[in-house]
């Protein structure tokens, strides 16, 4: 299926503000483009592309005194499935796990390891390792959470979600990467597009969205603990080791965000 | 001139065990190596290296049950000067950073730079950006902490060492450079060994020292919240983002450290 | 000084073809520049941009039959000195050459360092290492080669440069740069534009141009065994073992050039 | 299966003389090590290892005047398969195949792309896409070349083992290297180490072993052109794009090689 995707997303600023944005799409979908992604610019000013040390694309640009506009619009195929099951997918002993996951392994600003392990050993031990646990883990942090965007805030940790028990999908996220991590399963944080695609309507307007991936037996499976279901249709942007990492928006200095669309939906075609 | 330097770190475990370690001399001094730099393992058990995203070497081991001592021992090539002085570097404006130092303005694990923000910039701001604010950020840091090893916890931010006033040389490290960063300024954690060659002796055992690194104007620069004054002799084993990246040893399970001694000393030589 | 360049590139084809372009602005220019550079092709067709081992910019595009012109435009900021001189830089034994550039003194494609060996101990040794050596080589490379575009051809090597005593700005590189590895100095292939600035008028068309790095005491240096003499306003595209690396385009199939117009001029502003 | 191998090799030089080897274990295998791999020298020197561009681990050392001795002896947990089949595996077109593969399509020191081009064609376009045209250049060059020590010489191209119809194994893997990068399959040389498992006895001396790899549908694969059946107990040491990246030893100097000998054999135990 063509997915077609975009955003505008205005930030306002008093004088010449450092941004860094993840708002490609991630390599790794580059060769399902059907139309180029680039961002544009409102004023038309510098900007630029590198590819960071977790391989997401990352955009330098400042944006100018008197706010500025960046702007995609995009067409992508997709194969149209939903998630790939992990099911029956075994769960490595860390001595079998290949080098570049450990460090998936490890604390990170959001997802402290170090304070969630006993809480995580008590509650998924008696799992059975691999997928199931995984499961668990995403179930309990799908009860654990209320939704709500007003619970959202930028200092939030997976501690912080765990013991408020209120939070938003990153929060979601961050929780089950950390519970993950405790039970030795590497797991790294995932931001991009999630059209409605074969799910209820609803009236929210769109956003991005956050997920996270588990490295199990030979690979690197999605779940999602803010929906539960698999999904189809997702467009990563960005992965890294917490939201730090995958923010889609750095400013580097005061800033208002004072336009913030999202689009992605299927296009539908007559046969 | 040459310095001597190694460890012996005994393991005790009930079952086996895996340990990722960050034990060797870092590879930027690969060429000072007089002698190989090889981790023994007592027992004898399979071990290998590889290089982590930070161009770190990590080891990879499982201790057996019953422990493992890990031992190295080697001779290096030093230049013998002083940490070289950083005084009168400017501070580059965040458009001027290469792309592959942004990474160490982010918050991290024990660098919460969105809660001591606010903290950063009242105290600061109206200082001269580049050295001198490093400086200042480094004078504070080494006067806000009371140093004491009863302080230490591996839970312990930045945040948390700056509440409480108290703390290890990992703590200053990890205070100055959330303080840095806040300033914009990229900083990295730093470990290895820091032999005593030209300062007052000490009777404390010796142990791995932790340090960081700026970026101003053209490179990257040692400073040392810690000791406060340039120093000669550090041997750098691994850097990161902060001390979960740098972690000597991450052991994957219940663990006994039962011994642990560390060495690093000029070879002196008649002429 | 600012500098405004470009392009237009025509291909025929009969058939959809893959093209592989190394037709963007080099990374370590990102930062000059002043608008996007941004690969527009007609008709529209997908395209994206990737990063090769290198650390160049490569674009992947399908030609759709019919044909397709590539085109850029952009302007970038110049520091407006020449290349900077590596006199007096001294050769670095191979022992203390940093571990990244060894690459550099291999054989590759075009230079043939195992077949002109013996060449260039005969007539290189005897001259001091480091920056006269190369000097020298540089020298001797621009005076055994006749220019003339009707010597290129795509399989023309050193060795054949070296037989032959003609060829095209690529083959002086070639040339040059096997020379110096022959002698254990680490040399690079570099290409993109090379705009006439304080130099005499030609009426040739512009093209893009070769030119390459050798590895000295602490850093690269960039000679150019064309043009003999430093120049003003080098905007690097893309660099590598040689031309194979560095080719500004790769086409998988049968094709036909029908444009070319290349594009590099300083701005000139009245103050 | 348990695999016991190593080597002596010793080098002559009368002056030191700067060493890079290929000869250890690919890091893709340092997981089935089941004792470590180290380089050790006689007379001990300075030595350590690297990480190369390719991913291959490269030993940096410098042969002392007298001469030196490089010795490994280890033991590797192989599966004791033989290799992974390609039957029916398609072949993906350019545009689909992954970014990092793309080198693996042009042209090398020894493997002239634009010299055997239509001869390529010309062999083989009549034949399926996928394995079995992959399965025809490997028989065409088992058929097409001669083997024989004496044919064996350090300049020796895919274009010159074609044109004489002579050659060793490296020779084999160059030509149908060469071959399959023509007809737009991705193809990388590999070496290691060839054990005698499962068949004929032979009087040679073992000898380190040179093969190749090739991109089809989802994943590299093994051909062999040399021996042409597949084969159990392949250890990887290096590859790259052609003998010269993935070169056992690489000599900076004059030097004689005195001693060679290579071991690797299943170590057999009584059930």
């Amino acid at each position: 299926m063509l997915i077609r995707a975009g955003y505008d997303i205005t930030f306002n600023v008093d004088q010449p503000t450092p941004l860094l944005a993840m708002l490609s799409v991630h390599p790794s979908r580059n060769r399902d483009l059907q139309t180029p992604h680039r961002i544009e610019t409102n004023p038309s000013v510098p900007i630029y592309d590198y590819v960071d040390g977790f391989g997401n694309i990352g955009t330098r640009v400042t944006i100018p005194a008197g706010g500025m506009m960046l702007s995609a619009d995009f067409t992508i195929e997709d194969n149209g499935l939903v998630d790939a099951s992990a099911e029956g997918k075994l769960q490595l002993p860390i001595e079998q796990l290949p080098d570049d996951v450990l460090v998936y392994l490890l604390g990170s600003r959001y997802c402290e390891t170090d304070r969630l392990s006993d809480t995580a050993w008590a509650l998924f031990s008696h799992i059975e390792p691999g997928w199931k646990r995984v499961q668990a883990i995403v179930e309990f942090t799908h009860n654990h959470i209320e939704f709500g965007y007003q619970h959202a805030r930028p200092t939030k940790t997976a501690w912080d979600a765990h013991q408020e028990g209120l939070g938003v999908c990153r929060d979601y996220a961050h929780l089950a990467i950390t519970l993950c991590r405790c039970m030795n399963i590497p797991a790294r944080y995932c931001t991009g597009y999630l059209p409605d695609i074969d799910v209820p309507l609803t009236d929210a307007p769109m956003d991005f969205a956050a997920w996270f991936d588990v490295y199990l037996e030979d690979d690197w499976y999605t779940f999602d603990a803010r929906n539960l279901h698999p999904r189809i249709g997702r467009i990563l942007m960005a992965r890294g080791r917490d939201a730090t990492d995958a923010a889609l928006t750095t400013v580097f200095g005061r800033s208002q965000l004072t336009g913030f669309t999202v689009r992605a939906q299927q296009i539908l075609t007559l046969d």
